[in-house]
């Protein structure tokens, strides 16, 4: 089978052919139909280390396929299932993986692969794509769990005044879920006046530029400094500029993987006496289910903004490093 | 005008003409477009002494219309608008109803007047609808709201259990915003079978008759006892049937009105160790607008079984006392 | 060894010699230091139907003593540990038992047997004393910790007006960790005036007699109506009170057990917007130490009022039965 | 009257002489009895411009003292009475001033003006000491106001695992409450061993000098990593070392001040998903007075380690900034 292979850092990633995974007992195997491009592959191939990442790995964690094999210890699923993955992948026998969180499990390993025609996952990390959900778009349901997650961490209740520092797709998936459970004012801030369109139809109320007058500009647009500002960036001083802007009490949420340190100023987020919250991964038991149900009940297509096919992904993924217009990019393997 | 008055206990509304309303300072004169038949309504006229309510009052608190003319002090509405209400009217100035919470305002009344063809109620209670909401529907927000706050109460969270005891509109309602907010199972249980469809198109997962073996029923449909359990009849014996349907250290919320005393069981309650939670109107400022943001982006039509003019109020009302198929009933009084 | 013997309802207990137990493998003997009496003793010697306990019984679950055998099984334990033990007994191996909290084992048994020379228990039932906790006090460690139970499930917070009804142990005990966790005001009701002088030695600020103005008295001596009420009774109409006496939108834990069905109005409840919390047992891995804790700094004596040997325990139980000035009264096998 | 006046950055503090203060219409005039010096008076030295402080200013906001004069308006206090002293000043109307927490009030100032022979303060920022509290030694309220803020922020659950990085006063004192409130373990790290006497006193459970294998000694001594860390020093890295310290999913809570910015790795925060929350001030209405109960059941008195005039304050205020074995310092002008 193809697959796109990380090579090194600042060198593209490489198309090639290697032989077709099998699955082990408790697996099975995917002929993926769609695998997500995320923010954090691109981190990933800046400074692998952090990730215990090397040579040679296949990256893609957003999947969606259909079954063609399984394990023999495998019961619950047979070829022909069509699924989504879950990325995080547990012993399956600990407290944690027993109850639904293998993000929580210390033998957690966060699984790739995707960016190939054929991958091999544990037949646990399945879900069956829910009926009149397009089998591609099912590698959707990560990051709408992600972003689920965000906001159940974040406490949100109706009538929040919410900022979204970020319009990526994590960023415009929490957005999505903001205004699905009530917060009144939704206003997302990216660098790109483009994204304004995009975010107002994933449901944000408002759009402002980050810049210099961002908090002001953001309190202005929503009746007041926010209850919670979500940071979906994840480079140096985002944080900051998420502290400064949320209201005294409020929550600031930590979504962003901001790699290498990071330089801020404590004494604001004391004297405002907010919650900085980090949210990382999701609930597998109650968030996948609830992300694959949206997705049956139908998300913005705005999101996803370029399909493209296996031998495109090496030349697209370098593009997003100074990425313009593209959102969401899906690698449908079928499309070359 | 013409208005729907209450004369006595087991005596039918009566339809009469009186003088048009007029708005005192902090007022507006409404012509109402919509006014939904709640199931408070017709307990209140079993047994209107809790509720303060006399001969001469006329009825209905799920209201929207037109403003046609405002008192001297009021400057956020003019003629024209169109609005939906907030039945509770707190005084205005206290710290509850200044943070947006009329309904614990230690003055508060829970205003009627909607079955008439118009109304007159405080500026501060009126929310304007968003553009594309029907005029007539807006009154649908009310028990939209309550239904929210229903929830809020729960702290539901994404992958929970859910049992709703009662599929009257609350009831419907309440499994609306259950599955938006992620729950996974959502089993409304009712007396009849024909509320099943309905059930379903609102948002239930499953439906289960009340009766001998509610508790089990539940517990299979939902995979296991539920996390909550909605109860939304307001008859004796139903808290009861909620207590032993939920799962250890689960929560029941009390919705339904039930007057006149109950008899239970509290030691399952305290051998399940639950959590009984109380629901009652619902937070203006953060609810309402919620409210009028889901009628915004489509509510499931079936919930309103019948649209009926000021004349035909009479009949219906004493029809839904030992109602058969009727859901929501709304009063359009431009219809007759 | 001797013990006394629980036969049928009406009938006083009966002291009667019988072999010594033995411990099983994951079992310790221990010799009773110390055993209290308990009010929910009473309750199931009058109705033990739902408690599953039947003729030859040997009640008493507050129990301290010192370790004399250890099953082959026991590392932990060895002779002469002197130890406090645990009521609640699980399987030991599910998820909740593993987490510490066996009262939550759905093979939970609740262990009887201290009104007894010797007993026998599993051996993590058994938490060591700390230095300096007389041996037979060790008994009170579980009442301490339900009542920290009751406390925490109510989620106290500094500054709280707190309402206890019953001032017999648990609701003494209540106001103790109360005010240790920083209420403001702790008004204890009872039915006798002689209990206002162990109330306010328990940490109780001020005392109410119950009865009819119950409401209006909390209400004055608080300064408010409380943001918290605890029934401790468990008779008939008790939480009613409690409900009646608590401020709009306050909290109603229910302790006490009220075996034979309750009536109430739950409209009061729903009107005020009420969480009715139960607590039941206690958290074993994080509240029974704590309680152990608690007795090592010092536990006001007054709540001892009678240590009785043995041969006392079957005339003085039925005496509790319509108490007059005891409070916890304590069985040590060796003083008779 | 004399005073300690603060004149600029690197110079001792001076004492002068200046006409007494007199109350204005809702204040009171104090003879000042106690005033601590805090870790936060040496920061404000260092560094004045983020507290808006100049030239001129008399520093201490933890007071205790005995009324002298009382404003024209003023009726809750008269002379003679015995206070301490909440050094929030808010407006005394707004919404949140009436609610009991002046330290959210938009108006509030930090007031100073203790280290000096009289001070004028609003009435509303004094409380009456409970009987039997020693007048000088009613102003630890504050510290013990502050602390227990830290610790109900952190929510804080018996059972806990907790790690305090700082055994000055308000580490000390945070320790006090925890162990009040039922951590089962409290670790104490600070960087000489002199400290750790004074931590076990006054509930500490260990002791951790601070340093390279920190995060290990903290959970070798825990049992496992803490459940809380709080952060009581306000040094650059001191955040950093308590989010490597705790346990996955855990609580940081910050409450030392760190001016000038901090530098840190928010991807292990990020990683271990914890929550990091901020604590300033405290609630008056519902903290201060806890406090003073604190104070009125006993605090060990090993937190008090010199007690010194008015003459004596530049010279120990200075020696603080590299001090040795000192904990807390209370000027009490009588002494001089
Ligand atoms: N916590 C978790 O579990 C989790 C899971 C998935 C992803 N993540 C992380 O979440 C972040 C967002 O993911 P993503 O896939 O949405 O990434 P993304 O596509 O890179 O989105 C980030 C967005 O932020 C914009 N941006 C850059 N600088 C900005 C600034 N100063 N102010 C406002 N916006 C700015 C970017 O604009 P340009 O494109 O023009 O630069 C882009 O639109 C990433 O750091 C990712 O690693 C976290
Ligand atoms: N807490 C609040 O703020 C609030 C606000 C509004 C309404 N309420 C109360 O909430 C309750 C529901 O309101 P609603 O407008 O939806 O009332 P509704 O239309 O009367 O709905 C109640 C539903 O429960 C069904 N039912 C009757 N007995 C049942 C049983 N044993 N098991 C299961 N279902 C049973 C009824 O069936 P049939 O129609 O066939 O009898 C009906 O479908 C009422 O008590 C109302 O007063 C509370
Ligand atoms: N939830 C749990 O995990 C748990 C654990 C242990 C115990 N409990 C239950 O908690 C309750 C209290 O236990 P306990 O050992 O403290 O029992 P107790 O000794 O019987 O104490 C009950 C107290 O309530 C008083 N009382 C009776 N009627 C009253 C009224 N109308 N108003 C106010 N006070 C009244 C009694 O006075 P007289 O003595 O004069 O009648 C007595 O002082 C019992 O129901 C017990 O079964 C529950
Ligand atoms: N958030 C609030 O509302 C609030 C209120 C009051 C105070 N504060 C702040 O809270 C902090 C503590 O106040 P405090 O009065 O207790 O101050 P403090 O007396 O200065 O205590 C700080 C303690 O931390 C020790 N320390 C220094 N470096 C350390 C390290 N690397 N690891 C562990 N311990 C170290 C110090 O030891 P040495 O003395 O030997 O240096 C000292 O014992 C200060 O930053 C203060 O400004 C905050
Ligand atoms: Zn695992
Ligand atoms: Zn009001
Ligand atoms: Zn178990
Ligand atoms: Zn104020």
């Amino acid at each position: 089978m193809k697959a796109a292979f990380f090579d090194a850092v600042a060198q593209p990633l490489r198309i090639s052919a290697q032989a077709d995974p099998s699955p082990r007992a408790d697996e099975v195997l995917l002929r993926v139909a769609g695998c997500g491009i995320c923010g954090s592959d691109l981190h990933i191939t800046e400074d692998p280390a952090p990730f215990g990442i090397g040579a040679g790995f296949v990256l893609g964690h957003e999947i969606s396929g259909e079954v063609v094999a399984v394990g023999r210890d495998v019961d619950a699923l047979s070829a022909g299932d069509r699924v989504a993955v879950v990325p995080m992948r547990g012993c399956g026998t600990c407290a944690r993986c027993l109850s639904g969180d293998p993000a929580r499990c210390p033998d957690m390993v966060l699984i790739g692969g995707g960016y190939a025609e054929y991958v091999t996952v544990a037949a646990r990390q399945c879900h069956k794509l829910p009926p009149g959900v397009d089998l591609a778009d099912g590698a959707l349901a990560e990051p709408l769990a992600v972003a689920l997650h965000c906001v159940t961490r974040a406490g949100l209740k109706p009538g929040d005044r919410v900022a979204i520092l970020g319009a990526g797709p994590i960023g415009l998936l929490v957005a999505f879920w903001a205004r699905r459970f009530g917060a009144a004012h939704v206003v997302m801030a990216d660098i790109h006046t483009h994204q304004r369109e995009r975010a107002l139809a994933l449901g944000a109320t408002d759009f402002a530029l980050s810049g210099d007058r961002l908090a002001e500009n953001i309190s202005d647009l929503c009746g007041g400094p926010p209850d919670i500002v979500f940071e979906c960036v994840g480079k140096r001083g985002l944080l900051q500029a998420a502290v400064e802007s949320v209201r005294l009490q409020g929550k600031v949420v930590g979504v962003g993987l901001c790699i290498g340190g990071d330089e801020w100023d404590p004494f604001i987020a004391l004297s405002k006496e907010i919650d900085l919250i980090f949210a990382v991964f999701f609930h597998q038991g109650r968030e996948f289910s609830a992300a694959l149900d949206a997705l049956a009940s139908g998300i913005p297509q705005q999101i996803i903004t370029e399909r493209i096919g296996l031998s495109q992904v090496p030349q697209v993924f370098e593009s997003l490093r100074r990425r313009t217009t593209q959102c969401k990019v899906l690698i449908q393997p079928d499309l070359s």
